[in-house]
């Protein structure tokens, strides 16, 4: 079953405000086995709305209106639903009753404006508004059923919800199930050359899966969709993907789950009993603030330094100025020195060292912004490495944490994978 | 001139995901005159793709469609404007050239896949994208003309603004300008009350300036548009408009050219020639973090402690453990303490000194979470105040480097004004 959402509004048109109810309503409607193929968000204009909702009506079977069933001259809604079926709309003795209760109650008199909330197009059922003066509408134009809720996130959400339970719920079959895998250290064509063949082959089993690939910086996420009768089909089936897309991808997933990095990493210390110092240049402190993002760090992250001036380098972490005069302050030795000296200051059993140059200004031909040296020290191991990262100042310093997380990702994995070896 | 945007991407269709970046290009087509009329979501589907941007084109002027450009098969934004307009695909020999030129670059063959992105609706004009693999493509599809563009929001952007400089900004008439206030400290009811008044009478001038006020985050912000026949017409109203403000809202506006605070902060520590060191410990590394992502930070900015455990608190910045002990790691004496050693560790002139309760855990009945100390010493002068702030563990570190950075503007601003009476 498909269905359309269309937010209706104005102020969705300009630069500073999004449709959200659309999530809320995609999420209640997924449940129920409805795919959401269309949004669509129109200004405060009644013949644009009519002909968006001619539109929606031609292909989707359920098209829900979000927003325009207030009092004023500019909320259209009522007007687009009864054009666009054909319908004239009728007057509601009851609705107006309901509505100057509702003012009555707060001590105050109704509006005369108020009166066209008790219009609705002729066959319309009303929809309670238990926080609202608006009724909701719900009614057919030939196979699509067509729903209007109240703009107010407060008013729209319950109605949405009691619309499904009471309408929509009967008769649907198979619901939408979702895991989101994500990956990093790859490129987004890479993953995909090794992922097509596997979810390529889903979309035709008996429950059906949809993927879709998506590149977020410094990360790839790849969305799978299934679609089921039960959660324990879907759930059977999207274990099995995901094993799938595991076994191709391998090391490179670091979440089923749809947890960050950070909190990976974060979780993988904790259960290991380690701690963590880290050392920074060019991130300035972003490694940190993500790893002091996940609640319960401080069980791990012992302490930063944010070593951006060649000095404190020196001082903090102890980097012989010898080291940066000979190999410059972006450099394999001088991350690695950072690394166990951050460690060592701390008394912690992970250290970790970053330095870049995250530009715009600062880069040589030799050492280009972007350049950037990770080392990451646990226990006996280290490893270093100098990479190039693309992108402005910020997605420069971003892309480095994301390297230092999972350098120390995979180092715990191999690790723990020895460790078993070994047992 | 109408346009209509149309993002494309399956993942925007979830409850997880909305699109943003037709915020950015309303923005930028609202500077040239046009009218956004529509929005519309569509998934990784061909036919429902064209579908959208045939029903787009018969009344819009200009149609921008976002994302879908990728190398993989769920890219379909080049086969769709191919078959709504009615051409073939041609493969680009020297954009297949530019794009295996951007793999060497970072020492990796161009996987097969990318073929993809080097095949262009025939007729269409393409658009250089320095920040990926992918070309926008400009066509016209009768009276309309086509634009697409690639999801991402760093290639998205600088492309949207080439395609308006070059092709879209001759020939229009009025225009919409802009100007963003950005105010901190206060409520958004209370920015209100004082704002509204005065902006409310503009709205009716000469050149009518409409206001919308947006609670993001730690701030307030005010836009302002107005409709003018050229930006002088608008420098003029705007400039007024920011006065009248400014006399009422005082020295809470700390931005009237849309920089963020960081950046505010470091150009008046860059003018008055101050280095300024941090120690934190709730806030992780953010406002360090911040305080770095300022392009040439490094003029001003020595170095930062980020002192989590206690222990660390006393190594790093000097905190006695008496003072921890008397009067608990979350207390101004600890803050003070901490913005004192920062300073005489790094030799700066500035320290700032951050502790508090993150959440989600933490909190006790006289220190809740958000309760959050925050010092700042700039020369002789120190400032040391205590902070109930709302919301999550990420709100709160934010508001808390929101915090420290207002209260080092306000003491910069004060020390300037004091310096200009005693001169």
């Amino acid at each position: 079953m498909n269905a359309c959402i269309v937010a209706v509004g104005s102020e969705m048109l300009t630069p500073f405000r999004l449709d959200t109810n659309s999530l809320i309503v995609t999420d209640r409607l997924n449940a129920i086995g409805y795919d959401v193929r269309l949004k669509a968000v129109v200004g405060d204009d009644v013949n644009e709305l009519v002909r968006a909702l001619s539109a929606a009506c031609e292909w989707a079977d359920l098209v829900i209106v979000i927003g325009g069933l207030g009092p004023t001259e500019d909320d259209v809604t009522r007007d687009a639903i009864a054009k666009s079926v054909g319908v004239p709309l009728d007057f509601h003795e009851a609705v107006l009753e309901r509505i100057r209760g509702r003012f009555a109650r707060r001590g105050m008199a109704m509006p005369e404006i108020n009166r066209r909330q008790a219009m609705a197009p002729r066959g319309a059922v009303l929809l309670d508004n238990p926080n609202g003066t608006a009724p909701g509408l719900y009614l057919t134009r030939g196979r699509t059923s067509v729903i209007a809720l109240p703009g107010p996130p407060r008013e729209m959400t319950p109605m949405i919800e009691a619309v499904i339970r009471d309408q929509l719920a009967a008769g649907s079959g198979s619901r939408l199930f979702r895991r989101v895998l994500k990956v990093t250290g790859r490129t987004e064509s890479d993953v995909d050359a090794h992922a097509q063949p596997v979810y390529g082959r889903w979309l035709t089993g008996p429950v059906p899966i949809a993927t879709t690939i998506l590149a977020v910086m410094g990360q790839i996420e790849l969305h799978l969709t299934a679609r089921a009768r039960s959660r324990e089909e879907a759930d059977g089936a999207l274990a099995q993907a995901v094993d799938e897309l595991n076994a191709v991808l391998g090391s490179a997933v670091y979440s089923v789950d749809g947890r960050s990095l950070e909190a990976v990493v974060g979780d993988r210390l904790r259960e290991r009993q380690l701690t963590i110092a880290v050392a920074e240049s060019c991130t300035g402190g972003l490694l940190a603030s993500r790893l002091t993002d996940v609640p319960g760090s401080s069980a791990y992250f012992e302490r930063g330094f944010i070593c951006y001036s060649n000095r404190s380098k020196t001082e903090l972490v102890g980097v012989p100025e010898a080291l940066l005069a000979e190999h410059g302050a972006v450099s394999e030795p001088v991350a690695l020195a950072m690394a166990l000296g951050a460690r060592a200051g701390a008394g912690t059993d992970v250290g970790i060292g970053i330095t870049g140059i995250a530009g715009p200004d600062g880069g040589t031909p030799a050492k280009p912004v972007g350049t950037v040296a990770v080392a990451v020290a646990v226990n006996d191991q280290t490893r270093v490495g100098t990479y190039q990262l693309i992108g402005g100042r910020e997605q420069v310093k971003f892309q480095a944490s994301q390297t230092a997380l999972n350098v120390l990702r995979l180092m715990l994995l191999e690790e723990s994978a020895g460790s078993a070896r070994d047992s």
